[in-house]
């Protein structure tokens, strides 16, 4: 199938996307050109201005369009409690569920050596960094439920108890072995609830 | 979840897009900004392209940016030929089944009279100027096997049947009540290969 070289390239463009094949590109393609331009025309606008101005918050690490993030800059939160996630999805699972007021800082995945991957490569250092000079009382440790989650947990967990911060894990109601971000808002919020403190 | 404007603007231009939801939106907008920002760019320049610079064909009023599309202006195709099909979608399902070598008339839907569509609303009209001045011996009404899909064929072969064109639809085994859009494309091509001449 030959396709003019503008539809070629908006097929291409949506195969761009995470989970479009061939078949559902063209469906996209089609519904916009047929019966959407203007969706396509805001789309368009939206990914120039999400791709070029969205950038890192530079005390928490989340997905930021300003040096400070909504959530950092929110007098409104408790500077007290600080959660530690591996990834933005994590923070909007968390912020999404419910339930949480403090503020939060996002490792780039967890600790795995065999992919190179070490405190520095994760952000583990900037953690640290970020925590100077705040009164952070406790830290809650949600890395993911997975083995690698765990070591990270771990890892952190032995730099900051000589410290005396309370250190806590999300409750178990979380599936062992299974991703944050996939887990229903009402279980998250449960977790968090009910968070134990690593004695 | 208050996401910043840019991520937010960006969520809802993808759920513009046929059935992405809010989660899949979300896992979509993580995608571009923190694995893959060039194809987010490629996306924004595709659609501006296409939303702008995609019109219809002059001729089988299929999607096109010129005036002619490639498959009206391609010399190498039999104009003895002419398949005509109730959308886009299914010019590119025959199209990719193979085996067609003629021309194509794409209507706008099919004959619904309770919708308040009409011979003039699906561009028969126009369909039958654009055959003017043309040798077609043989039209193909691959219309739907519907209702309003076996309507339409049968009011246009009440059109042509006067002027001695040989008229046929798409042999069976494509299901009954089913779209053609999604019809396989062995079956499609066997279909079109064993068309039946309208007595
Ligand atoms: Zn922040
Ligand atoms: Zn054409």
């Amino acid at each position: 199938m030959s396709f003019s070289p503008r539809i070629r390239q908006l097929i291409d463009g949506l195969r761009g996307l995470p989970g479009v094949g061939p078949k559902t590109a063209q469906r996209m393609a089609l519904h916009l050109l047929e019966r959407d331009r203007g969706a396509g025309r805001q789309l368009a606008v939206a990914l120039e201005a999400a791709m070029d101005g969205v950038g890192y918050c530079q005390r928490c690490r989340s997905l930021s369009e300003e040096d400070l993030c909504r959530l950092c800059s929110d007098p409104g939160r408790d500077d007290s409690l600080l959660c530690v996630l591996q990834s933005q999805a994590d923070v909007w699972a968390v912020e999404q569920a419910g339930g949480f007021n403090g503020r939060y800082f996002v490792l780039k995945g967890s600790l795995s050596p065999i992919d190179g991957l070490g405190p520095e490569e994760i952000g583990i250092p900037a953690l640290l960094a970020s925590m100077q000079g705040r009164a952070v009382t406790e830290v809650i440790l949600a890395t993911n439920p997975t083995v690698e989650g765990e070591a990270t947990a771990h890892y952190i967990a032995g730099l900051l108890r000589p410290k005396g911060i309370r250190l806590s894990r999300l409750a178990h109601g979380i599936p062992l072995g299974g991703e944050l971000e996939f887990v229903d808002g009402g279980t998250l919020a449960h977790a968090l609830a009910g968070r134990t403190v690593l004695d």
